[in-house]
């Protein structure tokens, strides 16, 4: 007998994967193509779907289907088995948390972050606490909520909401290895990339350049344009859908580096869209396995190819004629120089512009205090004072007082993504354990990158991590793409490698 | 007590037009941006959103509430229960033909297209036959059926999905009289404008050029683009949402002509969207009124006002600007010249590409046939030989043996969507009986036209039509906006005026 309880949730998952895409389009139209008049009636249609999707999900059948589909689930293929774990999963994240909850959170956020956009440029603390408070207290109710339906610790509840599986407690270890050897190592790296002698190339550099030499190193890097496009938002994001995936970047005519390293960051995430298993693309196993290792894809062709010296030995001639005018010197465009001015190091207050060897020390810091948060062993009202306290602790730096480069600097608190934090620097390191394995299995992957060819390479990146979708466990996927679930050794012998 | 009947109702419809915004900026991505690898993902997104929507409207409490609702209906406010109506009125047009009808029909007129793409160009009537016929008795079928739910005539049951309210008694007697006019009309046109002296700009006229004109004489006629764009596709449309309409064109470096007046005529449809009642956004009652009075807003704009006089006495000096360079003779630039160029009147096989003399013949001829199909008094084997007979009739053509220019021009058939061509010529009559009705009520209509000044137009437009929705029936709308029901005198007079 075939397990018919399964096919209906199927048919359940796949009405929801097509009102995804919808919703997933219109969100990349609203940052690249929509004017801004439609945007109250955007908002309308989005949060409808929203409405929509999460009844589909939340539906009393679904539980029922899951439950009896699990009693027979030996009928099934082990993709079906994990397609059913996963649909468990969204049951679960759409049911645990009460419906007046969710109205509320969404509510406080949205006052937050309207509020932030002044009150941040501003430096206005004062008003922002309470309305910090607001959205943190319901998280942590949220936390609560999670937490008794998931038998998880509340952070934790709240962490598989963006990596499944994944437990503070390893974090834990895996974040203190980093505490113990980065800030040292910054200083030392600061010390040493004092005696470089660098040229910065100076622009103006025309944006319909920089766009088609973005186009082209998308397309060299394996980027599909049958499935996908490159357009221009405030915030660059890879979206859409996996048979059409949209990335967008921004431009300045003065630093082409930023966009183009964004470039290259998202067509990152978009070969991971694009390379999801064909077959299982409208279920639940068929989407990519959490933001962390989303986050290595970006990370793996932003810093693990595009920033280092092979892949900018085959970039540097194309760069040079893409973007050379009559002022820049020509010394500027040579690999090394290239190089050099892609892996600067130097401790700032402000996470988004962060190198990669500071970078995780911003990411620690936000994931030991929204630990505290959850657990009510620190007050909001106390959030900038231990912010500064690690700032200076980390990188050297003080916040005190200055709270727009400090503690109200970020977005995600704004609207409760408490959690989502740590996915960055668990990406970076998943990254650089990806990269060991793929240099060991490809012969010669330095010289086939310095040569701009890529085939053996996404190929790898395919079978091991894009084609299997949710199929594995986290630490599962690491496993079978590595042999080892994650630790820190690769991320830091990167390190020293590429800054020591 | 207040009506919960019809109050649910509009929370059903509320989400409807939520799901019809998301599917609608999905189409038009479909056709501006979508990379070509992206559509069958997209097709199957489009068809599932249709497949809620139409279980939303059919569902059996739909029936119910409405019923009850009616029965409660004098507790309404007079927008409410012409609300109630149109509701109705979709509910009747989901329910009224079975699904195994839509299913079939579905398929039938899309392996019918797709066919037909090829087999035009190859001038291929033998093979097309056999498909057409399967859609046509489909279609046959569903009149069948949607005459029995409406007790209207088959072929008016067809006609009242584009046109509701509309029926072909009407259409008749108003067709029966442009029959009587046109032919000898035309030939006496034909005749006259044989004497006129014309200079045809040379291109080429660069495309970045002609959009900056475009986007002019979208912005001075009253486009917003605080809620709209203008972008490119390959067949033009005006698609989006009211709050955010998207118009499209295409451009040749040879021609400016076409890409201007299709720009216009689509600012035409676009500001109709943009000026719909806001209060009624989400219902039904707060959209457009029909494909006729659709038809009128964009016909309005381009025949009425851009081929006018006036307007070109206004545009000339800008297109001049945008357009003109060395090669081109300066006197090809006046109004008059332009005037001309745009009014030229010759019979021709494609009714896409006629003028506005000629058009209703077209569209009369097939208004004819498709009748007389839908009546079973003409097999599809048959029907180019009428094509030829009624097109040497009306326009002095043959189109023996020519398939391709004759009766397999158009794609309305091959889908089956019989009822629709009327639409267009009436259009074209309400555009002229609005603009007459306009110029009685508006001080100096023509002068403020030459001026670039449309706001008073603009208003009275919007006041008369564009705010009423759907709230009248389409007689009752053009008796509201200019004190009678559709006729054919200023339409005649019209042509009169600008060619006789």
């Amino acid at each position: 007998m075939p397990n018919t309880c399964y096919s209906q949730l199927e048919h359940v998952f796949n009405r929801i994967y097509q009102l995804q895409h919808l919703a997933s389009i219109a969100h990349w139209d609203m940052a690249a193509m929509m004017p801004s008049g439609g945007s109250h009636a955007r908002g309308e249609a989005l949060a409808e779907v929203s409405v929509i999707i999460n009844e589909l999900i939340s539906d009393n059948s679904t539980a029922d289907l899951i439950q009896q589909a699990d009693q027979s689930k030996l009928e099934l293929s082990a993709w079906q088995q994990a397609n059913l774990r996963e649909m468990h999963r969204l049951w679960l994240n759409a049911t645990s948390i009460n419906s007046e909850l969710v109205k509320a959170k969404a509510l406080a956020g949205s006052q937050c972050e309207h509020a932030w956009r002044t009150l941040r440029a501003d430096n206005n603390w004062q008003d922002f606490q309470p309305l910090l408070e607001t959205v943190i207290d319901l998280t942590i109710e949220e936390s609560q909520q999670r937490a008794e339906a998931s038998s998880l610790s509340p952070y934790d509840a709240l962490l598989n909401l963006y990596e499944p599986g994944q437990n503070s407690a390893a974090v834990d270890v895996i974040f203190a290895e980093l505490v113990e050897f980065l800030p040292a190592f910054i200083q030392r790296v600061v010390e040493r990339q004092k005696g470089d002698n660098i040229t910065r190339p100076t622009g103006p550099f025309p944006i319909e350049a920089q766009r088609d030499l973005g186009l082209l190193l998308m397309e060299k890097t394996g980027f599909n344009f049958e499935h996908g496009r490159l357009d221009v938002s405030h915030h660059p994001f890879c979206g859409g859908v996996s048979e059409d995936v949209r990335i967008t970047t921004r431009y300045s005519e003065d630093d082409f580096s930023e966009s183009l390293m964004g470039v290259l960051h998202e067509t990152g995430h978009a070969k991971y869209e694009q390379g999801l298993p064909k077959e299982w693309l409208s279920q639940p196993v068929g989407s990519a396995r959490g933001m962390g290792i989303h986050e290595s894809q970006s990370l793996f062709q932003e810093m693990q190819i595009a920033r280092g010296q092979p892949f900018l030995q085959f970039a540097a001639p194309i760069i040079q004629q893409s973007l050379s005018n009559e002022q820049t010197d020509k010394q500027c465009w040579s690999a090394e120089n290239l190089y050099q001015l892609n892996n600067r190091v130097k401790p700032d207050y402000i996470r988004v512009n962060a190198d990669e060897v500071t970078y995780p020390m911003h990411v620690i810091l936000r994931y030991e205090i929204e630990k505290l948060l959850i657990n009510k062993e620190l007050e909001v009202k106390d959030l900038p004072e231990l912010w500064d306290i690690k700032m200076q602790q980390y990188l050297g730096l003080s916040t005190a007082g200055n709270y727009k480069d400090g503690c109200m600097q970020d977005i995600h608190w704004t609207d409760g993504s408490l959690g989502y934090f740590p996915t960055y620097t668990l990406g970076a390191m998943n990254a650089a354990q990806l990269y060991n394995a793929a240099d060991k299995a490809i012969p010669e992957l330095s010289q086939q990158i310095a040569k701009g060819e890529f085939g053996a390479l996404n190929q790898w990146q395919k079978d091991k991590i894009w084609s299997q979708g949710s199929y594995f466990e986290i630490d599962e996927l690491m496993s079978y793409a590595t042999g080892e679930k994650l630790n820190t050794r690769y991320f830091i012998n990167h390190l020293k490698k590429r800054f020591g």
